[in-house]
């Protein structure tokens, strides 16, 4: 029967017109097989330092890690003890694999029409060679089928690496990271480029969970002891160097709200006194992070790295769900964010410097037109990311491309990014990201606004080199 | 001449490629005659309780008590005395229907593509059988036309109701209104299904118009002698159960922020006094609501009525207008809306309890893929209402679905709810959304992302199954 | 070879389906030669008032004077000093306007898919009738054909102006302006309609640059010394009258905000007493601010000037860059707007007066759908302007379209302004409205919601009824 089965159609996610879908489906193919740019992400280097590193069972690989299938799952009632989700407290959850294959089979109409849904098709058909719609009665065939390849030396992190043509991966790693799985990596004899990215929110925060054990462990990784704002940012500048060793071309960073704002040093160093002897304020962090990020931009000038934002998530929303299985369990929730005001200060100082290039990226979409477009459109060192998190989707790229690039122009972008932690679903979400962006300019070039060589051009760009030169790799 | 006549094309509201429109109508095929559910609207139950009720002239049926109409007219400079809307003071109005029918007639082109143009283009043509252009000259004509179907049984409210394929229609009830008319047609013959919904804005919004008489009217329909905090909760307990006891499966919450707050007893009822005694301010107002939106969360949980929550509404912005004809007279205008922090408090306290139903919605479309889709896509308590009054449009359900679906999915909204007190627009409002949502369904289904099979099941559940479920009808 | 060539096709603009096109032709055809109203820009008169005026050098057309075109290149690090825009100390910049437009030629690909890159498009294929794509190679001997054309007698401004059909042309002046080129205008025997409009802005707003300098010129223009409220007042209205004398139709007034309130002619007086010392605070001019829109729409009411609304931007955004090169310079930012509360002290006061005509515009697009065209769709003073600057595109006037046209009606928005200090691109902006027009009336048509009949009165007001008569021209 084929509504059973699981077909990819060679023209998916292209619009409905024929004309536009014959364009689309000319520029697709010029970019379908270019290796893949993953420029920020969350896997785990350790999968590829390990030649031997196995995913474990279908629903280790699928369902237990991933905040995106499980929050869907988790918002119909159903307990993330029953899929598996480890607790905090070491309490018991769901420990056999196929009972939560099972669930997740058995829900698995929840993700019609999601992203989520979209990539998932894509790992079953495409990286599993799935072939059967995953239904209450597939679902112990089909777990046989992808436990049977995970076996395989197919299905190994390094094997899939190849497969997928992944070019360049990105890791994200907190700055006290001793990046022993990169510096293993480097060693070994297998050529793939795997590099880390310097993420200093634990120590820059000075209300980060831990932050003083973060910045003890800073003080050892970077051999500083770190006892004011200078030996703080010496120790910092130390990590970025060994970061940059390492093969890392950026820097990201996470706060609530885009907030940047010019300090003495003096003034900067009381703050951080005040947070040594555990005394600083709500306010003294928030002014001590605007003033790391000004820090933070000048330190990019100085190396070359390149600086990445990602504000305006409100972590760990749910307090008693936080507090059972801790953070990235589906409870972050998006806020209203603000850049024109927030991140003046930052311009001001170095916004017109060419050497510095910095990606913002947003939650809050009614931003793209109204701030990030005209901001990119007119700073030098601004660019903006792809659609994030809630976003990365089809819907939510097609409002990306309909509100960002009129006024940024798609130059002052910086192509894809997978941004995620789940690996075999790095190419579905290329391919999305492809399809998408060729579909748009398809519409364009049938509308007489661009040439079918512009577009062309634009869709390699997208693809492919925008992500490359952004990010310097 | 074929322009002056109104058509209804079979295929109206769906896109214009001609595959995506095969998919829609195959779709509305399925979903077209299925009953309608009302389970969120503001019908005069009145109108059912009397079995003679008529609906008086066409101008009392479709302009005078109807804001989507006069507020455009009076937004052209027609005064609302010519529509003889009734004045506060009783002063004189238009008391010539054929005069306002004709001034309608006159300004009718400038419901042009709106929902309200839509609406009245199926009342018109579907509910009355007038098959001419309301024009300057058609006016009277059209108006004799509809004075005598009016006067037939045939189009009584209860002949319509059944006409209009009702299975069940739900009216907003002050909770101290002692629901005679819904009493009336629980003893009557006739067996359709009408039911009151609990709103108790009236006495739990300590700055409501009226505060203090609405608490004595609950005092006395509640046999309960309200004096302090517990008395109060006690009064709206009873009365949530005397609705329950008359049908009610659901509570309405209206508020100008979705604002939620943790309270003390003690706290709360200090405010209380407060309140008693005239000096409550409005910081206390605005504490106290959203502490009983804790309150009625709990009592929701503990007698299963489903809880709606209405934000954003800057009611009675045109002071002057207010002072002459009252409230709902067009003059309500939607402000920003933030619910993720604002609602935080309620939902760390009962959103992740399965028991609860917390129905959203906003006028601040903004918040739709910011966070009122990731708010659903991830409590179990949360579940997003169809798009609310200026959004309930083609446009505004197109963009509901490419902002909220993603995410959230659709089995965390809640299908549609006509929210209306205009009776004769209900099958036009349901022939909209259906046809929405399945034009929606056949771009999913042209673009590869959905099979036909799971748009046909999508189709009914939005159609009708998602309202029923989610409203325990 | 046929890429390389500018073709502007027929169609352009147009949705791809068939059907739909082919609608959109039709009415197409109905409006591409109705004249051009010009109801709100930035054009200098001067050009006007000398009938031998020259537009200069290619660079000095397109390149030097315009923003749009200035900032894109900035925003990919090439300095305004190499594109010959003149800094504020009189420092050198590039003279060499070959090389100025090779700079350009040699960028142009960033401008693909943007509304400057579509404008350019226009100017170059039909205003120049240039044929080949403007790049590297063809840059000079574009150049040379440009130049060519420019010394001609059909180059020269009043030439133009009669060839691209225009029928009314307002401009924006300082209510300080002696208005000079506007009577020499006046004085000539060309037969054009080129009007004042009336800009208080740097007199009214007391944070203004300035402001002392330009209240004195007030009082010198006006021959009324100013010391007080009164007589302020009695000077705005003086040159009121005098720019009326002059052909105007409306004022403009631009605000970071649209706070308006009330305020005693007392308090208001106190304000602008500590204004006269140098002493006003920043709360004293918003106060001030907010107060005399009040006092301009009273103004508007007594002597019929039309009254337009300009809030949002964070003017010179970029401090450095302001200091280098002024104001205009690509630096502006937007931010996000309230209007609902913001304008109800104003709209409470005059918005319920049909003699007032109050047209608001926005660069936060979020507020079409939640504020303005609710806002619209009541209050009988109130109209909205078209999409403004970043919205001022394909995209912008689809979103403008589809959030603000069902709430609102067409009739409650004023038709297209194209808001330009670039003369030559004003026919391509008006056939990008035209067309955007028509295309979304023809989706309408497409999916039942209009009759052709319907639609083709609508075309004709949005490219021409309603801006004509919203302006009072």
């Amino acid at each position: 029967m084929q509504s059973s089965e699981i077909t990819l159609p060679a023209d998916r996610y292209f619009g409905p017109d024929a004309r536009q879908k014959e364009i689309a489906r000319e520029l697709y193919a010029q970019v379908q097989d270019l290796p893949l740019i993953c420029p920020h992400g969350h896997v785990d280097p350790r999968m590829f330092a390990d030649p031997n590193y196995s995913f474990g069972s279908p629903a280790d690989l699928l369902i237990i890690p991933d905040h995106y299938v499980f929050r869907m799952l988790y918002s119909q009632g159903i307990a993330l003890e029953q899929l598996g989700v480890p607790r905090v407290d070491g309490g018991a959850t769901e420990r056999d694999h196929r009972k939560i294959w099972q669930t997740f089979a058995d829900n698995f109409y929840l993700f019609r029409g999601t992203p989520t849904g979209v990539w998932l098709a894509y790992e079953l058909c495409v990286v599993f060679g799935i072939t059967r719609q995953l239904t209450h009665e597939t679902a112990q065939t089909i777990y046989d089928e992808i436990a049977a390849k995970l076996a395989t030396p197919e299905f190994r992190p390094r094997a899939l690496y190849e497969r997928f043509n992944i070019e360049v991966l990105a890791t994200t790693d907190a700055a006290t990271d001793p990046l022993e799985a990169h510096r293993a990596l480097r060693a070994s004899d297998w050529r793939a480029r795997i590099i880390p990215t310097f993420r200093p929110d634990g120590v820059v925060n000075l209300d980060a969970p831990n932050w003083r054990e973060n910045l003890d462990a800073l003080s050892r990784v970077s051999k500083i002891s770190i006892t004011n704002l200078q030996s703080f940012i010496a120790a910092l500048e130390n990590r970025r160097a060994y970061f940059k060793q390492l093969g890392a071309t950026a820097t990201d960073h996470a706060a609530l709200t885009p907030y940047t704002n010019e300090l003495s040093a003096h003034a900067a160093d009381a703050i951080f006194q005040r947070a040594l002897r555990g005394q600083a304020s709500a306010d003294d962090a928030r002014a001590f992070t605007g003033f790391m990020l000004l820090e933070m931009a000048r330190m990019s000038i100085e190396d070359g790295l390149v600086m990445q934002l990602h504000p305006g998530s409100l972590r760990n929303h749910n307090d008693s769900l936080f507090q059972r299985f801790g953070s990235d369990k589906g409870g972050d929730i998006p806020t209203a964010t603000e850049y024109t005001r927030n991140l003046r200060p930052l311009l001001n100082r170095y916004g017109n410097d060419p050497r510095l290039t910095l990606i913002l990226f947003t939650l809050d979409e009614t931003t793209y037109a109204r701030e990030l477009a005209p901001l990119a459109g007119h700073y030098p060192a601004v660019k903006l990311g792809p659609p994030w998190w809630f976003h990365d989707s089809l819907n939510g790229m097609a409002r990306f491309f309909d509100q960002v690039m009129e006024t940024a122009g798609i130059y002052n972008t910086v192509g894809f990014n997978d941004d995620t932690r789940a690996f075999p679903s790095i190419p579905a979400r290329h391919d999305v990201w492809r399809r998408a962006s060729v579909n748009w300019l398809a519409g364009l070039v049938a509308r007489g606004i661009l040439s079918l060589r512009e577009a062309e051009e634009m869709a390699c760009a997208l693809a492919y080199d925008l992500a490359k030169r952004a990010y310097r790799l």
